[in-house]
């Protein structure tokens, strides 16, 4: 190892794939664990995915996972990046964000781990994650609470999770979630994703449209609505995706 | 990406280089923030030495480093490994642990941010590292408590700090220490590393042996004493190095 790493690069094995709810960048809440109903499964990858390199794992409720950004990993670095938390109007370093676009393009994100299986492989399900489908994962470590937890930690930046949308249904949507077979809390998913207002802060309300996003296998469609000077969310209906 | 990561490799570049007072692996504490006093310097390497993309980084007493464990990088992984805070005796999976020794050699360590400076390039000064001189630092991001304090989170195997064993300091020593211009807390430092018991947990108490490690720019000398069942440690005195 030179002490001058100017252009070196090293390189890391891929250990899994992330199956997620989540199919598309838009409408990904832009920290883990804000989405606690958000589902995702590791498909470790050959020549990890023996349960011998996870046995213990299950010792621990939540877990680290290194990912790399894969749709920003060809992007351009800049010094100066404009984060939506801080309403996209604010240019702060990259490097006092954990904006995707960056150097070195690798998540970090803490997640809770429901089970570990092993069929034909190893697969492990989380929840509460922020990651995109087919992520791939570099590393997958214990949280320890003893060291990683810094509670008296400040971030005069990001200092609490956002305010949050009121977020309802109508009775379109209410029927499509309740003939939706095969998924875990997807009413309380649709609200913690939208009630973080996945649109970008600059965007003024506009009543007459209509936005979108993909989950599971769902188009989910949402409006915005005004009353007075408060905003909330109305779910309009999921759109089975053709496939 | 393809969906099927196996031998599949991602490079990232060396964003900085640390410059710690430990300067071998023996002896440096098994997690960060254990040694308060254990300062360090990340040197950022070019093109990434701008100010600029450090701008806002200040408003956090924290940050994450992503580093790559340059002495473990081309030791081959093994599914099970034998943690020291199990006492060497116990075999658990890689991903049950902090291991260096893991298929992508990335370390993750919260420290706490000092200042940062712009001395012909960019300097971040930290404490309550835990990182070899020389660590190729492969990201830095802001600290988030809400998002990554979980205190509340479960890890059974390391569910609170290892226990401390006390240190006492020779005559020679001291005197040492106070001579030693140029050193922030150099006896809080000696006795922060060494109560953590730097040894291999097999290794039986051998009164007549001397342990010594380098720490800054000396060797350090430290005996075990063993008074009924209660073990303490002397240190011995601090030897320059050549250099």
């Amino acid at each position: 190892m030179s002490n001058n790493p100017t252009g070196e690069k090293i390189s890391f094995p891929v250990i899994g794939i992330v199956y997620s709810c989540f199919k598309e960048k838009f409408g990904i809440p832009r920290q883990p664990g804000l989405a606690s109903a958000a589902q995702a499964v590791i498909e470790i990858a050959a020549p990890y995915n023996t349960l011998d390199a996870f046995e213990g794992l299950g010792d621990c409720s939540h877990i680290w996972l290194q990912f790399v950004f894969h749709k920003s990993l060809h992007h351009a670095w800049r010094p100066k990046v404009r984060p939506p938390r801080l309403g996209g109007n604010r240019s702060v370093g990259v490097f006092a964000t954990r904006s995707p676009v960056r150097p070195s393009a690798i998540g970090l994100s803490v997640v809770r781990l429901e089970r570990i299986e092993g069929k034909n492989g190893v697969q492990l399900y989380i929840s509460g994650a922020d990651l995109l489908e087919g992520t791939p994962i570099l590393d997958i470590k214990p949280y320890v609470p003893y060291v990683d937890s810094v509670p008296e930690a400040l971030n005069r930046m990001a200092d609490a999770p956002p305010s949050v949308m009121a977020v309802r249904f109508s009775g379109i949507a209410k029927a499509q979630i309740d003939a939706a077979n095969g998924y875990d809390n997807l009413a309380v998913l649709i609200e913690q994703v939208l009630e973080q207002d996945p649109r970008p802060q600059y965007q003024k309300t506009d009543e007459a449209r209509t936005y979108g996003m993909k989950l599971y296998e769902f188009n989910l469609k949402w409006r915005y609505c005004v009353e007075g000077s408060v905003e909330s969310i109305e779910v309009l209906e999921l759109v089975p995706l053709l496939i």
